[in-house]
């Protein structure tokens, strides 16, 4: 029996933005957090490492950018591509849905 | 420095939808899949365990509700709840991002 397969496009997209800290690291460059300390500070639970890990990937998948200021000491802020800008009606629609459906057991819940 | 935290709800909604194949699941689902052997055999890389493992998940998040049909052999079908119905915003930005933003390269960089 033909039957269609799941493109691999959006395969790749829901993974890159549901992997684990990826969604709630553009969450807060949403927000306007720029700079590697006030995106941790916004999310308690993540680590240095991790979200410094997370943010290579997001650039080097072309969804976020570091610039470098130099002044003193140097300033490094992190900002959305236009690839990673596109991402918002996604955000939006993830938002609310989650304001309508998910509710505080879920969020204990294994998952 | 007052921070606004991300969100426990939408981050519990990128996470959920973005967990390894759910996306794929869920695509499947909204596109008329509702057998266990349809669903697998849309995403070719899917094992019967995990499969099996994910929409368990899904049933428990109750997003998908299991349907036993006394015919014979017994069938059982998977379909959306209301709950996961609504996640058809999120799948159509997903998919508009993916066609418009995704290229070829990405699929097969490591993330």
């Amino acid at each position: 029996m033909a039957t269609s397969a799941v493109c691999p496009y959006f395969h790749y997209a829901a993974q890159l933005i549901g992997k684990r800290w990826t969604g709630a690291i553009l969450y807060a460059l949403f927000h306007d957090h720029h700079r590697f300390n006030d995106i941790r500070t916004s999310i308690p639970e993540l680590s240095d490492r991790m979200l410094s890990e997370r943010l290579k990937e997001l650039e080097a998948a072309g969804l976020v950018e570091r610039h470098v200021y130099d002044d003193m000491p140097v300033r490094i802020e992190y900002t959305l591509s236009p690839k990673g800008k596109a991402l918002e009606p996604i955000m939006d629609a993830l938002s609310t849905w989650a304001a309508n459906w998910v509710i505080e057991s879920d969020l204990t819940r294994e998952h």
